[in-house]
Parts: C-alpha cells; sequence; structure tokens
C-alpha cells in the first residue's frame, strides 16, 4: 500500500494568509485598458512581481519556516533552487533568525544568485549536467547538520502558502465588482496552481484554472492526459529558468488533476514577446517564468470557456539586466 | 494691475477625483522592505507609472477636458507636449469624443509618440530648435478651429486634476496606518507638485512636500530661491525629457511658493540608477522624469525635516525600449 499522500484543503490556505500577513505583501490586482483593448477582455493581473523577494515563493517558504519548531530552527533548512524559491527561503529564514543552506545550480541567473546571498543564505553551486544531482547534495548537507528540506514544491505548507495567492485574486477582484471567469498561472512542479486552484474553487467554484508551462517542459500537460505523473526528458532549456521542473509534483499533481481546466504551452518566442507587452503596456519587469501566463493569453492560448473576465498572475520579476535588455532590443 | 492669476482649492481637487472616478486608475501605494532597508527609511511608492497612458498626466487632461461645453467639445482641443501630456489629452479626447490636434517636438520620444498617434489625435511635429515655437503653432491651429488650448500645467484644473495623485497618496498611507512625513514629486512646470501639495497641505498639514527637477533644468529652484518666476537657458538636454520646461507656471509657482519645503535637483547620471534600482528593486519600469524623485531619494537628497516615511511618486513609465536598454547595460 503505497503512503497517502498529503493533500491540501482551503481551511490550510486561510491559515496561511493569517501566518504571513504583515510579512508577504498583499500584491495589487492591476488593470490596464490597454490591455484589455487589445486581448478583447478584461485582464486583472495578479502582480506578484512586487511581492518581496521579487516572487510569489516568498509565501510558501515564510509559511512553512514559521511552522518549525524552536529546535528545528536551531538545526536550519536546506533547500535548493534555481533562483525563486531559493531567495523565498533565504529571506523567510533571515526573518525568522534561521540558518540556511541554498543549493543552486551553477548556470543560474547571476541576480537571483546574488539576492539569496545578500539575504544571508549560504549558498553552494552543483553542475546541472555532471555529478551529483541537486537532490542528492541537499539530502547530504541536510543530514549532516539534522536540518529541514524545504521543499520547492511537494509540501502542503508551501501549497498552502502559494494558495494565498489565489485568496487574494478572487477577492480582490470580488471587491472591485468583478467575477473571475478563467485564472491563468505558471506551471513548474504545480505548487502555485495547486494552491490557487484550491483557494479559487472554494471561494468561486465556477472560476476556471489554466495552467501555462514551457513548451518544452510540458511534465503537467502530459501527465495530466495521462491521469498520471510523468517525467519528461528535456531537449534543451527554456527562456523560463523558474518553470524547468521536468514533473508535477506528488501532492500537486493530484490537486491539478482534480481542478484544473485546461494546459497551455508556450514558447520563448511567445515569453519574450509578454516580456515586452509587460514593459511597454504594463510598465511592470516580468521574468521569462513569470511572464507565461501574460504568453499564453497574447497568444490566444488562454481557454476562456466562454468568459470574458481573466484574472493573469505574473508570478517574478527576477531577470538579468543583459537578458532583459536582450528581449527589449528583440534579440531574445 | 496685474489680471488675478487663478488658484486651486483642496475643494477642486476633491471635485477632480470624483470626476476622474472610473476613468483613471487609483493607482496603488507600494512599499518595498528592500527599498526600506536600503535608504534606512520607510519609502511608499505611488506608482503612477501604472495609471492610463502610463503617466499622471491623464487625471489632468480627463478632469480639463470633461469639463467642456458641448461646443467646445465640436471644435476640438490643441495641446503641445514632448509626450506624457500628449497622451493624456488624446485619450481623454477619444474617451470623450474630442477631436485632437497635438503638437510634438520631433525629438520626442518614439514610444510617446506612437501611443499618442494610437488614441487617434492628430499629431504635428515641431523643431525645437529651428522655426515657430510650439506655443505659437499650438496657437495658430487653436485660432483656425476655434479649438479650445490646453495647457501642460498652467491651468486650474490641469493641476486639480494632478492633485488627486496625492490626495490618493494621503488617503492610502492612512489606510495602511502610516503618516506621510514628506512627499518628493519631480516638477517640470509644477502641474504635479502644485496639486500634491495643495492636497498633502490639506488632508496632513506637518507633511513636508519636496520637488525635484533635473540639475540642468532647475527653474523652480531658482524661482523659489528668487522669490519670482525665473526662465532659464537650457544648456543642452536633460534624460527627463518630461521635465524640460525652462520655467514654472504662472498657476503653479505662487502654490509651489507658499507650500514647497525644498527642492533638490538631480543628474542624469543618478536618474538612470534610480531607472536601475526601479526595475532590479520595484521590479518598476520608469522613465528618465518618472524616476526624479527616486533618484533624489537614493542620493540622499530628499530633505526629512527629521521625519522617517516618505511618499515618493514615480510619475511615469514610457520609455523607449532602446534607450532603457542601455541604461540597463550601464550605457546611459
Amino acid at each position: 500500500m503505497n503512503a497517502v499522500v498529503p493533500t491540501v484543503t482551503f481551511a490550510d490556505i486561510e491559515a496561511a494568509a493569517v501566518r504571513i500577513a504583515g510579512q508577504a505583501i498583499e500584491t495589487p490586482l492591476i488593470e490596464s485598458p490597454a490591455l484589455n483593448e487589445r486581448v478583447g477582455l478584461r485582464v486583472l493581473i495578479k502582480a506578484e512581481t512586487l511581492q518581496r523577494v521579487g516572487a510569489f515563493k516568498f509565501r510558501g517558504a515564510y509559511n512553512r519556516l514559521v511552522q518549525l519548531s524552536d529546535e528545528e530552527r536551531a538545526r536550519g533548512v536546506v533547500a535548493f533552487s534555481s533562483g525563486n524559491h531559493a531567495q523565498g527561503v533565504a529571506l523567510a529564514a533571515k526573518l525568522l533568525g534561521i540558518p540556511a543552506v541554498i543549493v543552486m545550480p551553477d548556470d543560474a541567473p547571476g541576480v537571483k544568485v546574488e539576492a539569496t546571498k545578500g539575504y544571508g543564505a549560504d549558498v553552494r553551486f552543483y553542475n546541472r549536467l555532471a555529478g551529483k544531482t541537486r537532490e542528492a547534495i541537499a539530502a547530504e548537507i541536510a543530514a549532516e547538520r539534522e536540518a529541514v528540506v524545504v521543499p520547492a514544491f511537494d509540501d502542503p505548507h508551501i501549497v498552502a502558502g502559494q494558495g494565498t495567492v489565489g485568496l487574494e485574486m478572487v477577492r480582490q477582484a470580488q471587491a472591485i465588482g468583478a467575477k473571475l471567469d478563467v485564472v491563468a498561472a505558471p506551471i513548474s512542479g504545480g505548487g502555485l496552481l495547486a494552491g490557487i486552484a484550491t483557494a479559487a474553487k472554494a471561494l468561486s467554484p465556477e472560476t476556471a484554472v489554466v495552467g501555462v508551462e514551457p513548451a518544452a517542459f510540458d511534465d503537467t500537460l502530459q501527465s495530466l492526459r495521462k491521469g498520471e505523473r510523468v517525467t519528461i526528458k528535456p531537449q534543451g532549456r527554456s527562456y523560463c529558468d523558474a518553470l524547468e521542473s521536468p514533473f508535477p509534483g506528488e501532492i500537486t499533481f493530484p490537486i491539478m488533476h482534480r481542478m484544473v481546466a485546461d494546459v497551455a504551452t508556450v514558447t520563448d518566442a511567445e515569453v519574450a514577446e509578454a516580456m515586452r507587452v509587460a514593459f511597454s503596456t504594463l510598465k511592470l519587469v516580468v521574468e521569462p517564468g513569470g511572464a507565461a501566463a501574460l504568453a499564453a493569453l497574447l497568444a490566444g492560448k488562454v481557454q476562456m470557456f466562454g468568459g470574458h473576465t481573466v484574472g493573469i498572475v505574473l508570478s517574478g520579476g527576477n531577470v538579468d539586466p543583459e537578458f532583459f535588455a536582450n528581449v527589449l532590443r528583440g534579440k531574445a
């Protein structure tokens, strides 16, 4: 018999919202008439780019770390991440006085590495292609120190923390008299989307939840089609460094399977165009992975199920200036 | 005896707020713990970059145009502007069904020209250095068509509209339990600052109002020192294309004279650095002129009068991608 996979309830998300209040930012839900006109829909933008550490990841990390016992806090935490979860854990650890070791790929964006170090974390690098996996390195460090490993997505407290994005979106939309027919958010391991789906389905059962992933990392789409978790063999990189998980999570997949209405995939070119539109029309700095849902919307790939109001999560804004400059100049 | 110069009251600003409600966006007041830490103050960012047309100018333009009579609307409006006022008037005119002719310098940023045309305005160019002044061209067109000239700043309805920025800032700060010790905003002709000062002094008399202008266009500073309006002879351009007025307004100057506590000046290098900080720390796209107050803050030039909470207006985000890319790469 398999071990029971924990799930996440709406009550968990409400509890997470209380825990992170005053620490995480209630990011604004932004509307741009110019964007509405361009896509012929009402678009409500959840700007998690304006969250602490520049991405939604702080929510889940803080919700996880604040629940550690004093003894666990003293031993510290270990996480592995290409960047945004790294920063989320590093900042949450700093705020709570917990030592943190973060294992990052040696080709992670410089801004993400620098920020993680800036929050005081002990950063260790690994090579994506050679030697031990990051999971193995993190497990080793954790064993040495008896430290707690903080997963990027496959943890109910992490999912519940990310779910507060959905909680806020639905309530902020209601506050301006809008009803979200569809909510679209990027998928890596599925923590954000599973959390948003759980919140949205509880507060607004008619809202359709749509995930977006890079075409080259369509593991969730494949998994949902097959009805079980699929691990893909990536054929290269994506602009979306934050969305390169090759499989959905053990906890996140069943939630997405129950609650996600559709998954769209986007190309690097569509992502770059979305970053340019966010720059010129929204005046927001968005990283590639953070722009995936907007990219799908602009490419006409977000299924609207007959509705006309869509919530789009811009999930992060941590992007190297040189790469961003290339995107603006049409060279990426 | 001189003609009486009209002034602007807080009641005018409250009335403007009612007129623009549902048309202008109530832009968010954003707080970044990372920026707070960097400057050692509590900083509340008024992101007018997220306003319609990407700048606060829509507020004043709409407040002016919506008060035109049916007859005036039919004859149309004329405005001259390097870009943001142009866009504000063009969009307000489009929304109200008013024909608009906009006179722009032929070296205005491409994004501003394109957007102004995009809102349906008839754009006419002039050369800054040769031939007729923009005032003369606009006056000619206005005379031909019996059209109403919509000034960029020297008009009580324009000032009242821009003042709604200050109204919102003070109320949004109060809503989160903060008291603004200082508010800093950029100065071109002074419409924004005079409006903000009028609102702030009415709602929060202890708040000190600080203006920021480019070092090469310090006409307001010189005017305040002298106690009368000074017209400067610019020795070149500034990165801040939106802040190149060589004199403060006839209406705006007396208001600033009464209410503004200090004026700081910033260099192009300080402005570029502020744009980079807005990109990396705030994840906001800010144009040079829009970043002037943040530049002064980062350079330690905003006098705090013993306080520790400062409101910073990011007044616009309309910037050519190529120039922005150069700023990011340290080449501007």
